[in-house]
C-alpha cells in the first residue's frame, strides 16, 4: 500500500515511526477523515479548516502550509488512484527524545504526517435497514472538539457498545445524550431535528455544517439544545452523522424502538438531500478542473 | 541507544514502528515506568500489578506471561547497564490494517511492546526547595485509573500551567482538587494528610501505596477524602508523589504559599522515611540475589 509520509509518497513498508514518535507514547496528534467520491475530495475546506482551528486548540505547529498540504494530498490520491474510498490522515508533534510530557520547542522537533487512503463505498444497505445502539456512558475527556489521536474513551466506548450486541454506542454524560462513539447524534421529534450544540462536548462534525445546510434547504427547524436519554427515546426519528457514515438511521437504542423502529420520513429525505449534495459537489468539482 | 521490542534487544534505529500501529492512531495502550535505584528495580510487583489489572479494563491482552515478562525486563536493564535511572515500556494493541475503532481479536492481532532506559537521578535539590505550581480545570476523561497513552488531556494540563510560568499542573474537577498532571496530590492539615481517594478520578499511584505504609508506620492519620481548591490553599503543607518525582514538596499555587511556603515538617518526614526504605529495599534486593 502506497501512503504519505511527510512529503514523501511510499510504500507503507518504507514507514519507520520512531518509537519516541509522541503520538506512540502520548498520542499527541490530530487526524482527520476525508471522504473521496468518484475522485473528487468532499468538503476538504471544511476538513482543513477543523485541522487547523484543533491545532491552535493544542498548540501544535503544523510542518506545512494549507495551500501546499492540500496539494499534497491531491498528488498522493492521484497517485494512489481510488476513485471511491476514504483519506486519512494524522499530525504528531513529532520524535521527542527522551521521552518527555512538556510541549518541544516546534523549532527543534517537526511535526510528523501520515497518510493512506482506503476503498469505501457509501452504507446504502444501512442507511435503508438502519442500525441498532445502546445507551453507553460518556467517559471521554472535556475537550471533545479536539479531533486528536488520544481515541481510547471512543473506542472503549464503541466496545462496551458491541460487548453487548450493538453497532454503536450512544453517548450519555449524566443523562444528556452528547454524540455516538465517533459521529454527531440527532432525534426528530415532531417534524423538528435536535442534536447537541457544539462545545467541549461533541466534535463539531463535518457532515453537521452540510446537515445544517440542507435542513434550512428543506425547511426544517434545527434545535442546537442539550437532550436527555428519556427525550431520545421519546424520539420519532434518530440517525448519526460523519464523513464514513454519512447519515446513519438508528432505529433502536438499548432494545428499545426509536418511533416505528423503521427508518423515519425526515430522516430519509435529509439522506436523498445529502446524497444530492454529493452529486452535485462532484460535478461542480469536475467542471471546474 | 538499546531498547527494547517484543522479545528483542535492539538499536532504537532497528525499531519499526508501524504506521497503523493502534497505539499510534489511537492511544490505544499501557504504559508503566520503574525506578531503577543502584541497579535494583523499584516496586516493580506493583507496577506489573497495575499494568495486568489496567489491561482487564481495556480488554487488551498481553502478549507475555508475568514471569517471563519480568525476566525480560530484567534481561534488558542488565544489558543496558543503567543503575540510576527510570525504566519506559509500554503496550499497545498492535498494528490493524485497515484502521479500524473496533478493538481486533487478540488471536489474529498480537500486542506491541517497546521499552528504554533512561538514566535519572533522585531530585534532591528541588525536593529541598519545593516547586510552584497553578490550578489547571481537569478535563481529562473519567479513566483517570488506568495508566494509557492517551495522554493528551495530561499534557495539555501540564502545558497550560507552564506557559503560566508554573512548574505543574495542580488540577481541579468542579473545585475538587484530583491530583497534579502526571503525579498524585496530598496535603497536610493539622498533622493530618489528606489525598484523593482512588477510583475513576485519579490514578492509583504506585508511591501512593508507598505513602499508606510509611503514614501508618510514623502514625500519621491519613484520610483519603476529596479536598477542595480552597481547603487545599489553606493547608499547611503539600506534595506530589510520583515513581519518578518521589515525594515532590509544593510550597506555592497560583502564587499563594502553602503553610509558610518551605518544605513542611510532615513532608520532610515522609520524605525522609521514604529514603530509607529505597535503601532498605536495595540492600534487600541485592541480598538476595
Amino acid at each position: 500500500m502506497k501512503v504519505l509520509w511527510n512529503e514523501e509518497i511510499v510504500d507503507e513498508t518504507e514507514v519507520q515511526i520512531d518509537l519516541e514518535d509522541r503520538g506512540y507514547q502520548f498520542g499527541d496528534g490530530l487526524y482527520e477523515v476525508i471522504r473521496i467520491y468518484d475522485g473528487q475530495f468532499f468538503m476538504e475546506k471544511e476538513h482543513l479548516d477543523r485541522l487547523w482551528a484543533c491545532a491552535d486548540k493544542i498548540r501544535l505547529t503544523l510542518p506545512f502550509e494549507r495551500a501546499e498540504f492540500s496539494h499534497r494530498l491531491h498528488r498522493f490520491a492521484e497517485e494512489v488512484g481510488i476513485k471511491e474510498g476514504r483519506l486519512y490522515f494524522q499530525v504528531t508533534r513529532g520524535v521527542c527524545k527522551p521521552r518527555l510530557h512538556d510541549f518541544p520547542d516546534p523549532k527543534e522537533v517537526k511535526a510528523v504526517l501520515t497518510a493512506d487512503i482506503q476503498p469505501a463505498s457509501r452504507p446504502l444497505v444501512k442507511q435503508k435497514n438502519g442500525i441498532h445502539c445502546g445507551f453507553v456512558a460518556d467517559k471521554r475527556w472535556l475537550h471533545c472538539d479536539i479531533k486528536s489521536i488520544s481515541l481510547l474513551g471512543n473506542i472503549m466506548a464503541l466496545d462496551e457498545a458491541k460487548q453487548k450486541g450493538f453497532e454503536d454506542a450512544v453517548l450519555e454524560r449524566d443523562g444528556i445524550v452528547t454524540e455516538a462513539s465517533a459521529s454527531n447524534l440527532w432525534m426528530v421529534k415532531n417534524q423538528k431535528l435536535f442534536t447537541h450544540p457544539d462545545g467541549e462536548l461533541v466534535l463539531p462534525g463535518i457532515t453537521k455544517i452540510k446537515l445544517r445546510e440542507i435542513a434550512q434547504a428543506l425547511n426544517i427547524e434545527l434545535i442546537e439544545e442539550p437532550f436527555t436519554t428519556t427525550e431520545l427515546l421519546q424520539a420519532d426519528e434518530c440517525f448519526k452523522t460523519s464523513s464514513v457514515a454519512e447519515i446513519m438511521p438508528i432505529v433502536s437504542i438499548d432494545h428499545q424502538k426509536i418511533g416505528t423502529g423503521e427508518v423515519g420520513t425526515i430522516t430519509n429525505r435529509l439522506l436523498k438531500a445529502y446524497s444530492e449534495v454529493i452529486k452535485m459537489t462532484v460535478q461542480e468539482n469536475k467542471s471546474e478542473i
